[in-house]
């Protein structure tokens, strides 16, 4: 029998977020990208959560390379994480590898990372694999394609990608090479899901240049621009509009600060001479000589826009007649939050445009579906997976497959921790190995478990109620207390008498424990816990947690 | 000076849900809807959320009536809060009767109430005010908006409205009779925002019954369909076209088995013979005779279309080739639980219809900008103000009315709790009254309040130990602990070492103590809360609520 080749989604698949996936032949693996995902609301405290990698902790002498198609932080978020058992060399294009550094160094890790630049067009080796990055467009520079030759055939690894014609500062995609590859054979592709329910093509970027010329045209105000950091085209577009208009630029928050600083230096952002000023000094400039781009897309709490909105950021307050220009959209899960910041920038005065009236003040970096179909068309491969998504974009995708003519059974539906078993032949679901989410809060990574978050929930729920009191170690007598306190239940100061009836609910109880001879303290926290959480449910329809304390004297 | 009408919103406005606006003059109240609206993310634990209506209470003898525009949640589910405190004669529309009678005998209010029914096109008085209500179209029966007629003018409140010029067991909104009131002259007209920022005309309800058809037309399996229990048009839509294509119809969840039967007794549906069966008798049917109508369209956790994609509901289990229709949209902020659903359906096998990849499947009840403008061309208000939206809504509304010719000075975009005044000649604000919102926690109504919710959002996040100890009354020595309980913080069986560390921090803080004479408990607390605090934000990046608990002996 053949050999195998294996490919082993650790992340990516049934969500978005926290791409990770494993291409394995005999004694070789190579990992495409290393990403983390943001927590659900029901991950109460998680800061971010990490793939499960311990079936590559347990391959490590196997890893030859680790491959990284774009600079985001769903494809290279978790590589402080990873890096911290696994050192493999890790290859990336050149904005890529410089925001990994940046990354590494907070992490105190930049000293150990073996990273090496990668260019597209060039090969190079990783153990019995091939890889070819193919530049693609995205909304971030340096983003590729990989042609992955394996001894079964040449798999075509998407990463994130969309077709831009006119993109900013970058070439279109290299359609030409992904046709070339299909002439001479393509097994397999694994292709961006992501936008797989839009119809029809996304719009070029550089739409929005155009519009936000419109903008800054005539206007006679401060002009503030929010957009994702990463969005490294956006900004450029922002600042040579500003320019144009004779506008100075600040910058302000610290992601969007780093992120300019990178790219101007890595040459992916190019700044005319005398546009970008210090924060501090805008202020000596008349207002309609303003721009500003700032951080606070998503709507997030601490955010340079939100403070501004707040009346709390150090150098800019927000007022009437202030332009506020969202240039992005609301990502899944998000909507509540952008929409409490336009809501707050309108009530202090700013006009502010947002993609549901606008449409043109964003553009997605996705693929949609006759793009999808068009590299399909391209790089005709025999079988087809689709990557980066939850099962409904998946299951759209394939059924785009199909409508491309690509057979149901040469098409793999895979899951985090499932084997897809490839030869020249055959594509099919194997067995699974460890996979999963690890959980990071603070600096624990993976301590929050089920458990603790259970108990997260239960605490959120209806708080707490904490029953203290003493007992004679020789016949359980009450010493002292039952005192209670309460959190996130009730407000204690107008609540008195409930406090009151729960104190004699729990001498009432330890008075029926010692008439039954109930000596053990186990079982009288557990009567105690049980006389009160059924009073307490009668009584207002709550549930707090809650935890009996004894103290033996 | 002439007096003025009063119109105080106090819900319903920089927010979607709770709407009731009250209407003053001289000594008499009218008081239109009374809505709740549900929690936001970080109101934990909270069911719903209803108006503060402090100033009704305070004017309880002013009022004549309150008027119910149709039987949405968000505009008469807080009449049972406030029944409690006023007790004013209630107009509704028979199926707004129907379902407030139903909803206020859960709550063992329904023999104090004074229910009077209303019907469109017949006008009453209550106290100086005469009310006229006029048939509207939206996705319930029986919604009126109200004309009303007061001592400096016409005023028209439209309610929540669409024009639907096919919809189904009903007529067209009474465009008429609005253009009549407009001919005659209108002072002003407060109109529904929700939809404002759409641009277009919204789609009829027919639409829908149409792609209906075609889901069934051929079917070989099980047919499931969910929506909004109150949308009782699509639900007579579901059932007419299941018993054209012969299917048998189960209904399923506790909301949608009560509104088919309330909606059935009042006429508002119309079931064909032998259509509807027992649900445990689906089984004796084959699976192209089926098709169930079901609760579950937001993706709500333990709601039957969930249980049925978990394999947890008593008759239905969802299964491959299953076609489940989600003839619904996702309320904003539910987008993450209906997308868990679709995906949990698919994994299971379904076929699963949505409307992001088909947008025939659901339509609005609110206005779309067209309608909003062609009502606003008929009305022809001298004085506009928008209602039912957020603050986005409300100024795209109002930017609307100026595009159709009103001055942005006869415009007024209101707040809760603050006085509109209104004469035959002005309107601008004024005055505040006491508003805002009360957070409804199982029986508990306002007794969830900013500092309870505080120590929530706390312990979700990072959890909280508790730190017992006993001291000796007379010299403060150490009798017993300290122990250390934590809950949501870490899971204690992994974290022994963590947990001693801590409980050497805490007497070395208490030997402190003891060496600098410290003796007030409050002090020793304090130190004991700081030290640990620190240590563990330190070794963690964590901030757990820390309650030290001291008994005397």
């Amino acid at each position: 029998m053949a050999e195998k080749l294996k490919i082993i989604p650790l992340g990516g698949l049934g969500e978005v977020g926290k791409n990770l996936t494993v291409y394995e032949y005999k004694e070789d693996i190579i990992v495409v990208d290393c990403g983390l995902g943001f927590p659900d609301g029901e991950m109460y405290g998680v800061d971010v959560v990490i793939p499960n990698v311990s079936y590559l902790s347990r391959n490590i002498e196997k890893i030859r390379a680790i491959i990284l198609t774009h600079g985001h932080e769903d494809h290279i978020g978790a590589l402080p994480y990873l890096l911290q058992d696994i050192n493999a060399p890790i290859f990336a294009t050149a904005l890529t590898a410089a925001l990994l550094k940046g990354k590494l160094e907070e992490h105190h890790l930049a000293k150990i990372a073996d990273i090496r630049l990668m260019e597209t067009g060039v090969s190079f080796k990783a153990g019995c694999f091939g890889i070819e990055p193919i530049h693609v467009n995205h909304s971030i520079p340096g983003a590729v394609a990989l042609a992955i030759t394996t001894p079964v055939g040449v798999v075509v690894h998407t990463g994130d990608f969309k077709i831009d014609v006119t993109p900013i500062k970058s070439e279109m995609i290299d359609l030409t090479r992904f046709g070339e590859l299909g002439k001479k054979g393509v097994l397999l592709m694994l292709s961006d899901s992501t936008n797989a329910e839009n119809s029809g093509f996304s719009h070029s970027e550089r739409i929005v240049g155009k519009r936000l010329a419109e903008l800054f045209e005539n206007c006679k105000s401060r002009i503030i621009v929010t957009t994702f950091s990463s969005n490294v085209q956006r900004i450029q577009q922002v600042i040579e509009v500003a320019a144009r208009y004779g506008r100075k630029v600040g910058i302000t928050g610290r992601s969007m600060e780093n992120m300019i600083k990178v790219a101007t230096e890595m040459g992916s952002i190019d700044i005319p001479p005398d546009t970008i000023v210090e924060m501090a000094k805008l202020r000596n400039y008349p207002r309609d000589q303003i721009a500003v781009i700032t951080t606070g897309s998503q709507g997030e709490a601490m955010s340079a826009l939100f403070r501004m909105a707040f009346s709390e950021h150090k150098f800019i307050d927000i007022s009437t007649g202030d332009r506020v220009v969202i240039s992005a959209s609301a990502v899944p899960g998000n909507e509540k939050t952008v929409s409490r910041l336009i809501n707050l920038l309108l009530s202090r005065g700013a006009e502010v445009l947002y993609r549901s009236v606008d449409d043109e003040l964003h553009v997605s970096g996705h693929a949609c579906q006759e793009e999808l179909k068009m590299l399909i068309a391209l790089v005709k491969p025999r079988f087809f997976m689709p990557i980066h998504g939850e099962q409904r974009h998946l299951r759209t995708h394939a059924a785009l497959a199909h409508s491309m003519g690509i057979e149901p059974n040469c098409t793999v539906i895979g899951d985090i921790g499932r084997i897809v078993e490839v030869t020249k032949k055959s594509i099919k679901l194997g067995g699974t190995v460890q996979s999963g989410r690890v959980l990071v809060d603070g600096t624990g990574i993976g301590d929050v478990g089920s458990v603790v978050l259970r108990d997260r929930q239960h605490l959120a729920q209806d708080g707490m109620l904490v029953v203290v009191l003493s007992l004679n170690s020789e016949d359980n007598s009450l010493l002292s207390g039952p005192d209670i306190i309460s959190r996130g239940f009730v407000y204690v100061k107008d609540s008195g008498s409930l406090i009151d009836e729960m104190k004699s609910l729990v001498v009432d109880t330890l008075e029926g424990c010692s008439l039954n001879n109930i000596t053990d303290w186990a079982t009288i926290k557990t009567s105690i816990k049980t006389a009160l959480s059924s009073f307490l449910y009668k009584t207002t329809k709550r549930s707090p947690m809650i935890l009996p304390v004894i103290m033996e004297i």
